[in-house]
C-alpha cells in the first residue's frame, strides 16, 4: 500500500451503511425528519421576538401643555401653569405633574412648638432633650416643653416656623382638572448594529394632524391626554391625583427589516408602577416638597409646598429583526457541515457499490 | 456469556467503520475538517464583540465651565456663569446648557387678555366662554372679550399676568457664545462578573495634563469644549443653539482581559439624538419654562423665562472579554465529549484488527 | 424490489452497530455517560443565573428624612430640612444629599475684581484683556486692572459680585450629621415575560415594622440610615462628606418560580461609585452650585451655594428563572429527537436479529 502511516492522514474513515429498501421505513424516517424541520422553522420563526431586544439607543424629550385653577385656603384663587405644576425639572425620560398640594406660607428660620404627633407631647422640659431629632421632627430640639395649643404642650425646636401642620391631602385633589392637560412625546431611537433611525413623529404627520390627532381615533398620536393614559393603565384620575403615583408610559417599537416585510411603527401602552395601598399607613402614592424662598427685610423666608403627584417614566423597548440576514447565515453554516457529511458518504457509498451488498444478509459458511 | 442482561449495562455498542486507505480521501477529509475549524475559530474570534455587552456598572459625573454675556432688552447686561445656565439639575447621565432664551419679567397673578394666535380674537363676551382653556391657553377664560391691542380684541383669561408675547427664539442664539464653554466628564465603570474597574480619567492624567489636553491632539482627554462635540456630531452650534436639541454623548468601553492583549481604554463619540427640523411647525429642538419667583410687597410676582438650549445624554456602553476564559472552557468540554467518543472507538478498533480487515471486501461464497 | 427510486423516499438507510458483550466496556460507556449527563444537569442549574438578566421593569421612589443644625459664618445659625438639603432633585433614580456648602451671599451683577489664583494677578490695563475669559474665570473680563487686596491687583470682570473666593470646603463637613439622615426606598419590580410583579415593602411589613426595623437586625427593611450604606460601601462618612461622592445602591431580585422552591425577595448592596482621589487636584468628589434669587429694591440679587454632597444611584438588577419552564422545554425537544434516533435503531436491530449475529467475528474463508 503507498502510505500506511501511522498519522492515518492516508486513511478515511465512515460508518458503513446499511441500505433497507422498504416504502414504510422510508416514509416512517423523512416524516419525521419533515416533523423535526418543521418545528425548527416554526422555533426560528417565533424566536424572532428575542432579537436584539436591548440593542437600541433612544431619545425622548416630553412637553406637558394646560392650565388649572385652585383655591387654596390663605392664598386665594391661584392659576397654575406648566412652570407651577411641572417645575424645571427636565429630566430625560420622565415628566411629574402636581395634581394635588398642602402650602405652608411664610416659613422663617426660628424656634416653635413641634407638631404633636404619635405620642410627642411633653409636660416638662425634663421631656425635652437638647439637640435631639428623630425622624418624624421638623426641627432640632433646644429642650424646652411649650404650649402649642390650649390642650398640648410639645418640645420647642429650632425649625423653618410654623411647622407644616397638615399631614393628610386634600380630597378632592386640588388640581384634579390635570386629568385634561397633554403630553407631546417625542422620541427618535437608532439601532447601532443596523445604523438605523426612526422617530415616533411620522414624515406624514404635519401640524394640522398634530392639532386634532386623538388616541381614541388613532394609535399613532405622540400627543397623549394624561386622563386617557391613567385609564388606560387602569386607573381613576381623581382617585389617583390625591396622593399621586407613578405611571409607566411605555413604547416598543418592533422593526422588521426584510424588503417585502418593511414595518417599523411604535406601540404605546400604559401601566402604574407603583402599587395602591389599601393600608394608607404604607406610605402610598408619591410626594416631595419643594420651597419658594425669598428675602423679605433682609430675613429669608420661604413658602413650602408638599406636592403631590404623578411620575410619567417613559421606557422605550425596540428590537428589529430579520429573518433573512440571521437565519440565513446560520443556515449557510448548518449547509456547509452538512455538504461535508453527505460528499464523503457520497465517496464512501461509491466504494460500497462495488462491495458488499447491503440487502443480502452476509453469507453463512457452507 | 457472564452477563446477558435486558438492560444492556454489560453491553458496549458502537458503530462499525470502515477504514478505506486512500490518499485523495484521506487529505480531502482532513482539508474539509480543518477548514471548518478555522472557521469556527474565525467565528469565535469574531463574536468576541459581542460578550457581556450590557453587564457594565456606570457612575457618571459631569461639570460645565464658562461665562457669556448677553444684552437682553428691558433687562440689559447680563453675565451667565453655570449656576444660570446650568440651573440646578443633578440628572446623573445628561447636563443641560441655556443657548437662547425669552424672558418675561415681574409676571403677577391677575386677568389680561390671552395673546392672539391661530384664530383666538373675539367680537364680543359671547364669544368667550367662562371656565374654558385649550392647549394653547396661557389661562383660564373669564368670559369677557376685552382689548388686547389697537386693532384685536381677544378673551381675557386668569393667568400669570402679562403673558408671554413672543414666540420665536431669538436670531442669532443669545447665548451662542456657550459654544467655547468645556465639560469635564468623570466616568467610572465596573464590570461585575469580572470584578474589574476603570475610570476614563487615567492615573497619568495630572493637573497640568488636564488644564491643557485638547480633543485635537488627545483623544482620550476627559475634557470637551461644546463646540467640538458639536460639530463631531456633524452638527453647527450657532444653528442648533437657536432651538436647541439633544446631543448624545457615547463613551465606549473595550475591554481585553489577556495577558498579551490587556487594554481598555474609552472611545468618545457624538451623534445627534433628536432631527432637526426642515418643518418649524413640528415642534424643532428642545425647550423648556421656568421661572424665578418673588415676593414684592406681599404679593407673589416671577420672572418667565423660556429656555431654549441642548441637552447632552451621556451613554457608557461597556464590553470586557477574554478569549481564554470563556472559549477554554467551552473548548474542553468539547474535548472531553470527543474524547469519549475516541475512547470508545479506539477499544472497538483494537477488536476489529483481530476481525475483519477492512481494507478487503468481505468474501463471497465458493 | 417494489419501488427503487432513485430519491430514495424507499429507502431507510442507517449505521450498522457492533454489540459486544464486555462487563467492562459496558460499564465504561454507562459510567461516561453518566458523568457527561451529571455534568450538563450541573451546568443547567449553575447558568440558572444568567436567565433573564436584564428584562426587567423596575420603579423606584425615594425619601430622605433628618434635620441638621449648621453655623454659618455671616449666616448664622440655620436648620436644614429635607427641602434644603435634598432640593427639589426628583430623579427617579438617584437622590441626593449635601453635606457641606459654601456659602456666598448677596451676590448681584456689577464689576468686581477677579479672585487671585494660579497666576492671575495683574500690573497694569494692558495686562487684561476686555471681552477675555477663560475656564476658571467668574465673569468678562472688563479691560481694567484694578486692587483686589492691599497687596495684589486682578483684572476687573463683569459677573454676580462679590466674586466666591473661598474653594476649598470647610472641614469638617458642615452637614456631617446627615449620618443619621434616613431613606425609605420604594421599588416595584415586574417581569414581563412572565408578567410577574413584586414590590420590596412585602406584605407583612406594617407600619409598626417600619417605624422600628433596622438593617443591623433585618436585611429586608426598606429603610436605610444614611451612615449605614456609607459604612458597608467601604468608606467613612466623615470623610466622604467633606468633597462628596457618588455611592451605588443595589438591589438584586433573585427569584424562582417553581412551586417547590417559591422565593423573591431583594438584595440590598452598596458601593462606591466614584474613585476617592489621592492627589487632590483631579476633581476629587462631587460638587455644584445652586443659587435662590431674590428682587431686592428692584434689583436681582442672588445667593450662591457651592453644594458638596452624596449622590446615591440606586440600580435595580432582576433575574427569574424556571427550571422546568425552560429546560423542560429543552429537554423533550432533546427527547424527541433522541427518540427519533432510537426508534429507528430498533427497527433495525429487529432486521439484524434476523442477519448477522454481532458477536461473532465475520467468517473468515475457509
Amino acid at each position: 500500500m503507498p502510505c500506511c502511516d501511522p498519522l492515518g492522514l492516508c486513511q478515511y474513515q465512515t460508518n458503513k451503511l446499511v441500505r433497507i429498501r422498504s416504502v414504510r421505513l422510508g416514509s416512517l424516517k423523512w416524516s419525521l425528519n419533515g416533523a423535526i424541520l418543521l418545528f425548527i422553522c416554526i422555533m426560528m420563526l417565533w424566536n424572532r421576538k428575542y432579537q436584539e431586544f436591548d440593542l437600541v439607543v433612544s431619545s425622548i424629550t416630553t412637553k406637558v401643555k394646560g392650565v388649572a385653577q385652585t383655591h387654596l385656603p390663605g392664598v386665594g384663587d391661584v392659576v397654575w401653569d406648566d412652570v407651577d405644576y411641572s417645575g424645571a425639572s427636565q429630566d430625560k425620560n420622565s415628566f411629574f405633574v402636581v395634581t394635588n398640594v398642602i402650602v405652608t406660607k411664610n416659613q422663617k428660620q426660628g424656634k416653635c412648638p413641634e407638631v404633636p404627633s404619635k405620642g410627642r407631647l411633653c409636660r416638662s422640659d425634663k421631656d425635652c432633650e437638647k439637640g435631639a431629632w428623630d425622624q418624624q421632627s421638623h426641627g432640632i430640639q433646644t429642650g424646652s416643653c411649650i404650649k402649642f395649643d390650649v390642650m398640648k404642650k410639645t418640645c420647642e425646636v429650632s425649625a423653618w416656623c410654623p411647622i407644616e401642620t397638615k399631614t393628610a391631602p386634600p380630597r378632592p385633589a386640588l388640581l384634579a382638572a390635570a386629568e385634561n392637560f397633554t403630553v407631546l412625546i417625542k422620541n427618535n431611537i437608532r439601532f447601532p448594529a443596523f445604523n438605523f433611525i426612526r422617530r415616533n413623529i411620522l414624515p406624514q404627520m404635519n401640524d394640522a394632524y398634530l392639532r386634532s390627532c386623538h388616541r381614541g381615533n388613532d394609535s399613532l398620536c405622540p400627543i397623549f391626554r394624561l386622563g386617557d393614559i391613567i385609564r388606560e393603565a387602569g386607573e381613576k384620575f381623581s382617585d389617583m391625583a390625591v396622593e399621586g403615583g407613578v405611571i409607566g408610559i411605555q413604547i416598543k417599537w418592533d422593526c422588521n427589516l426584510d424588503r417585502l416585510m418593511q414595518r417599523c411603527l411604535p406601540r404605546y401602552s400604559f401601566r402604574r408602577l407603583d402599587e395602591k395601598e389599601s393600608n394608607r399607613t404604607l406610605y402610598p402614592g408619591l410626594n416631595f416638597r419643594f420651597a419658594k424662598y425669598n428675602v423679605v427685610n433682609g430675613v429669608e423666608e420661604r413658602t413650602l409646598y408638599k406636592a403631590f403627584g404623578i411620575r410619567f417614566d417613559v421606557m422605550v423597548f425596540g428590537q428589529v429583526g430579520s429573518i433573512c440576514l440571521l437565519y440565513l447565515s446560520w443556515s449557510l453554516i448548518a449547509s456547509l457541515l452538512l455538504w461535508t457529511f453527505v460528499l464523503g458518504n457520497l465517496l464512501l457509498a461509491g466504494r460500497k457499490e462495488n462491495g458488499e451488498s447491503s440487502t443480502q444478509p452476509p453469507p453463512t459458511s457452507n
